[in-house]
C-alpha cells in the first residue's frame, strides 16, 4: 500500500501516518520529496483495513499496491486450473463447446436441440429453466419441469449439462439434476448466491456482470473458491457501452487478460455479447483466436418461435456449419475439437 | 411495435409479417415508401411476444412503441406515490432524509449516530446488516445481531430503520426487525429478491445498478409492485461509467427523467455515487435543487475506524451542517424540512 | 512516481531500475516486502519521461503521484481565477448566464434572442457559426457572416458573444468579430486548435469532451493557459455513457471536482446535456446548486424549425421563467444575478 | 421516420403533424390503436430536416428509419471497396499491415524499424510525425522534418507510408511526403479536418473516436467521401469504457457490423486498443479471426526507451513472430499474407 501525502502536508500528519503503520506492525518506507511524501507499506495490508488513511490529515490518496483476490490470482497459482464437466475438461488443450436454447420451453425442443448439437459437436448443454427477465411479463422458465428434462436429456445424450441458479431454492433443486451451477451476469455480484454455489461443490460457470471489471469479477469468483470450490469457469459475454449496434460489447481481451492474472478457464459467450445472429459466427472465430478456452451458443429448433433470445439463437444447420468452420481453427491454436 | 423491412423486401417477406400479425387479431398498418417499407401494429403486443419478428426474412428491425412496465408508469398512474415509513411520507412535500453508518459495527455506533442524525432532522436511520463487498475478506456484516441493534435504536429515537437485505433468509429475518427493505445496486436485477422483496408488503427502498438504464429500473420496480406491493421508493447512486475521478458518476438527470416516466418518489445517495466526503454536501444540494424527494446520506461517529465506506462518510457535525445549510434550499423548493 | 515490482522480483531487475533513477539524477526509495517490492522516486519526473519503466524486466506497473497539469492545477494557484467577458466577471460572485440560439440562423433570429435574453437576465450571447454535425448533410452555419451578426448583436445590445470555432480559419475570423471564443466537446483533445486559441489571448470556453476524463480536460486546459492565455472558463456539458433516456450524461459531480484540482471557472450547460427542453429547468438549479459559476442555455424564438438543436431549446418565456426561479437560488448561493 | 403520439394526444394534435408532413409533399401513414396512434412517413426525409417535429404538442417521440450517412452505406453500395495504398490493396483477399513507431524520433530509428517490418511481412510503414498528447509537456513530434524521413524510407524501402495529420497545415505538407493520410481518434469528429483531408484525394485512414459509435463513424466517413475520395480504410482502436485492465476495449464486433453495413474496408490496431504489449498477439490473432482486413501495430527498435507508447510497442523479433503466426491464420481465412 503506497499512501501519497498532499503537497507541503505537515510535517505532524506524515508523523500520524507512520505512527498508525507502526502500531499495526508493519513498516513505513518514507520517501520525502519537494513537492510530495509518499510512504509505503509493505506486508500484510489487511491489519490496516479498519484504518481509512484517505481521510487522515493531508492525505491525498491511498494506492493499493496488490490485488485483493488470492485464491483466484495467478501471481500464487501458476498452474492453469483445468475443471471437469461430465467427460468434457475446460482448461487445458480441449475446446469445449456449451449450446442449447436461452430457456427450456419443452421436452421436444430440448431433446431435438441436444441431439443436434452434440451430433455437431458439442459437449456440454446449456438450457435456462429459471430465467432472469428485463420485464415481469415476459417468460420466467419451467423451473424444476426445465432441471428434469435438462437430466434426460443428459441421460439419452451422454452430453454433460448445466443450468442457470438465481436463488438458494433453484441451487438446492437444481444440484439434483445438472453437472454444472451457472451464474448469470446479474447476479455475478451476488455474493450470498456465490458462496451457496461454492458450497455445492459442483463446477460453477461464472458470467460477467454486464458493468463489473475484472478485478471485480475475479474478487467474485474468489467468494466461490473460498468457500472450498476451485471448480470455476469464466465466461465473458458482453459488457455495457455507449454503443447500441450490438447488444453488449464483447470485451474480447478480457481473455488474454484473465489468462495474464488467473489461472481459471474462462471461455466466450458471442451470442449474448451480440445478441445478433449473424455476428455469432466471426466472433465465435474471434474467441478461439484471442485463446479462450470454449464457447457457449445459443440454438434452438426454430428461432422464430423461441420464447427468449430468439434473435441470437443460431439453427441447427447454422451451428453445424459453425462447429465445421471452427475446426480447422482450434486445430492451428493446438486444441482439440 | 413498428416494423421495418430491408430496402427492396421482397412483397412475399411483407406479406409474411402482415400474416403473422393478422393470426394473432392485430391490424398491421402498412407504410410502403420508394426506399422502405414500414409497417405499424398498435394493440396488445404481449400476444407477439413469442414471435421473434427481428429475424424474419427481409426485415432490418423492430421498434418497440410503448414502454413493459405499466404499473410503475406515470402514463397509467398520473398521480405522485406517496410512501410512509414510520412517520415520514416520502413522494409528497417533505424532504426526507436517510442516514447512518454504512456498516451497523456495534450498539453503541449505532445508537451513537441514531441521535445524532435524529437531531440534525433526518427521519430514517440507514444501517447495513448483511454488506455485499466487493471482496470475500472485507467485514460482511452483523446479520440478525445488527438488526436487532436496529430495531432497538428506532425503539430509543422513534426514528423508521431500513436495512438492506441481500438474500430469503435475509427478508425473512429483517421483516421482523425494520419498517424498509433496501434492494442494493448489485442485486437491482436480482428478480428472485424483488418478488420475496415484493410479497412482504413492506416499504422497498430500490437502488439502481451500476449501470441499469432507467427503462430497466422502473421494469425492477414493476417486479415489486406486481406482487401487490406499491411502496417503492426509487434511489439514485450513481452510474459506473469511464471518469475516476469519483467512485460512481451521479446521474442527476435521473430525478427529473423518472419524475417524467414514473409517479415513484425518488431519493438521491450522494454518499455511494461520488465515495469523496467532501462531495457529499454539492451534491445533496444538487439533488434538492433538482426536484428529489429525498438524501440517503451515510454518517459515522468516527469515519477514519469504519469498517465499511469511512471516506465518504460523514462525522456528525459535518452531517449537522449539512441539514442546516439544505433547509432554505428544501423551502425554496417547497419542501419541509 | 512508485514503481511496483512483481512478487519475487529478481535482485538484478530492481538493481536495474535503481540504476536508471539514479542515473537521471533523482533518489529512489526502496520499500522492499515479504510478497513485493516498491520503489518511490520524488523529484522532476519529467527526466523519466523518456524511460518507460512500465516494461523492464520484473516490473508490475508504475503509478504516477502527481498530476500532469501544473497551471491549470490548484496546489499550485490556490486563488480562483476570475474570468472577464465583456462586463461580466466569470468565477467570482457572479452567474453569468449565457444563452442563443444553438446556430446564427439569420439576422432577425439572433437579434430577436439576443434582446428576449438580455432582458430576461443573460450577460452574455451565444450563437453557433461553425457548426460541427455529426452527418455532412446538415446545416453546418453561416461562417463569418453569422459571426458579424454577432457583433452586430453585441454593439445593439451590449452583451458579450461566444462563438465556437472549429479550424485555425474560423479563429482567425473570429477573433475580429467575437468575446470569448469556444473549443467545443468534439474538439477538446484538437490540440492544435486549443493552441491557437490560446495564442488569440481571447477567453475561452473549453467544453468537456463526450468521453473526457477531468484528467484529461484539465490537461487541454493546460495547453491553452502553456501559450501565456490564463483566460480559461471551463463548461460541462454531458459525458457519454450507457443511458439513452438523455442525450448525454450531465456529470453533475464534475462541479465540486474541478472546484477541488482546479483554480479555474466553471459553468453547466443543461440543454447539451440532456437534449430534452423539460429537463433544463431542474438541471439549471441543480447546477446553481452544486457550486457552478454560470450556465449556458439554448433559447430560439421558435424551436419547432430551429436549423439545430430545436428539441432542447427554449422558448423565450420558457426562458424568463427559468432565470426567474434561479434568482433566489442563486441569492441563496450567494451568487449575484 | 416514424411518429409516436403520446397515450390519448387530441385529434387535433394528430391532425396538426399530418399536415406538416402533407405541406412537405409527403404521405403519412397513420396507425391509431387504442394506446397509441404512430404515423409514419416514408421518402425523403430531409425535407423535415427543419421540422423539429419531437416538440410538437403530444408527440412522445420520432424514430428515425434509415441510416443518415448514404455514401459509406452497403444498402446503396453492396460492393466491397478495396483501396490501394502503395502497392497494397486494402479490403480485397489480402491482409495488410501497418507498422513502425508511434513517433518518428530520428532518421535511424524509422530506417531500421522500416526495414524490420518490410523484413517481417508488413506493406506499409506507419510513424507520427504530429502527435496528439494528452499533455502539452509530452514529445509532440518532429513534424515536417518527420515526414522527410517517412519519404526517404518509402524510397528505401518500397513500402507506403502513412502519417496522421492534425491541421490543415499538417495536410499540406503531409501530402508532399505520404501515401495515406491518418485522421486520429481525438480528431474523428474534427468534420473541418475530414472535409479538407477528403479534398486531397489520398486514401484516408480513419480511427474511431474513443466514443464514437459505429454510426457517428460512419457518418465521419461520409464527411470524406462526399468530398469526391471513396479511399476511406476504418480502423477501430478500442472504445472508451469504465474497464481499467486494458488502455481501451478492444470492439471486435465493430468489424463484422461495419461489414454488414458499409462496403468500406476495416482494419484493428491492437496496439492502441490494450495498451499493453502482451495483448498485442492474442488480439491481432482475434482480429484476423473476425474478418478484419488488416492490422496496425506499433514497432520500436528499443522500446523501453521509446518517446511515446512504449509500452505497447513491439520489439522487431516480436513483430517478426507475430507475422510468422499469423501466416496460417491468414490462410484459413482466405487472405494472402
Amino acid at each position: 500500500m503506497i499512501i501519497v501525502m498532499k503537497p507541503n502536508a505537515k510535517q505532524e500528519s506524515i508523523d500520524n501516518i507512520i505512527r498508525i503503520i507502526e502500531e499495526k506492525g508493519l513498516t513505513p518506507h518514507l520517501s520525502a520529496g519537494k513537492e510530495v511524501t509518499i510512504i509505503g507499506v509493505v506486508g500484510d495490508k489487511s491489519k490496516l483495513l479498519d484504518q481509512n488513511l484517505e481521510i487522515a490529515e493531508d492525505v491525498d490518496r491511498v494506492v493499493p499496491v496488490t490485488e485483493s483476490y488470492k485464491l483466484a490470482n495467478k501471481k500464487f497459482h501458476p498452474e492453469p486450473t483445468v475443471v471437469k464437466v461430465g467427460n468434457a475438461l475446460i482448461g487445458g488443450d480441449e475446446l469445449v463447446i456449451m449450446s442449447g436454447p436461452c430457456a427450456v420451453e419443452s421436452r421436444e425442443q430440448l431433446f431435438e436441440t441436444a441431439f443436434a448439437i452434440k451430433k455437431a459437436g458439442a459437449q456440454i448443454l446449456r438450457g435456462g429453466a429459471y430465467k432472469p427477465r428485463t420485464s415481469p411479463y415476459a417468460f420466467q422458465g419451467l423451473e424444476e419441469e426445465g432441471l428434469k428434462f435438462m437430466k434426460e436429456a443428459r441421460e439419452e445424450t451422454g452430453l454433460a449439462v448445466v443450468c442457470e441458479v438465481t436463488s438458494l431454492a433453484a441451487i438446492e433443486t437444481a444440484v439434483k439434476y445438472v453437472d454444472m451451477l451457472q451464474i448469470g451476469a446479474r447476479n455475478m455480484q451476488n455474493f450470498y448466491l456465490l458462496k451457496e454455489a461454492g458450497k455445492t461443490g459442483l463446477p460453477v460457470l461464472l458470467k460477467r456482470g454486464l458493468s463489473a471489471t475484472i478485478d471485480e469479477w475475479l474478487n467474485a469468483a474468489e467468494y466461490i473458491i473460498a468457500e472450498g470450490n476451485p471448480n470455476v469457469v469464466l465466461c465473458e459475454r458482453g459488457i455495457r457501452t455507449f454503443e447500441t449496434a450490438t447488444r453488449n460489447t464483447l470485451d474480447i481481451s478480457a481473455v488474454p487478460v484473465i489468462k495474464a492474472k488467473s489461472h481459471l478457464p474462462i471461455i466466450v459467450d458471442p451470442s449474448h455479447a451480440s445478441g445478433v445472429r449473424s455476428y455469432v459466427k466471426p466472433l465465435s472465430k474471434s474467441a478461439i483466436a484471442v485463446g479462450a478456452d470454449g464457447l457457449m451458443i445459443e440454438t434452438h429448433p426454430n428461432p422464430a418461435i423461441a420464447l427468449s433470445d430468439g434473435p441470437q439463437s443460431l439453427t441447427f444447420p447454422q451451428f453445424e456449419e459453425l462447429c465445421e468452420e471452427l475446426r480447422p481453427l482450434a486445430a492451428l491454436m493446438g486444441k482439440k475439437f
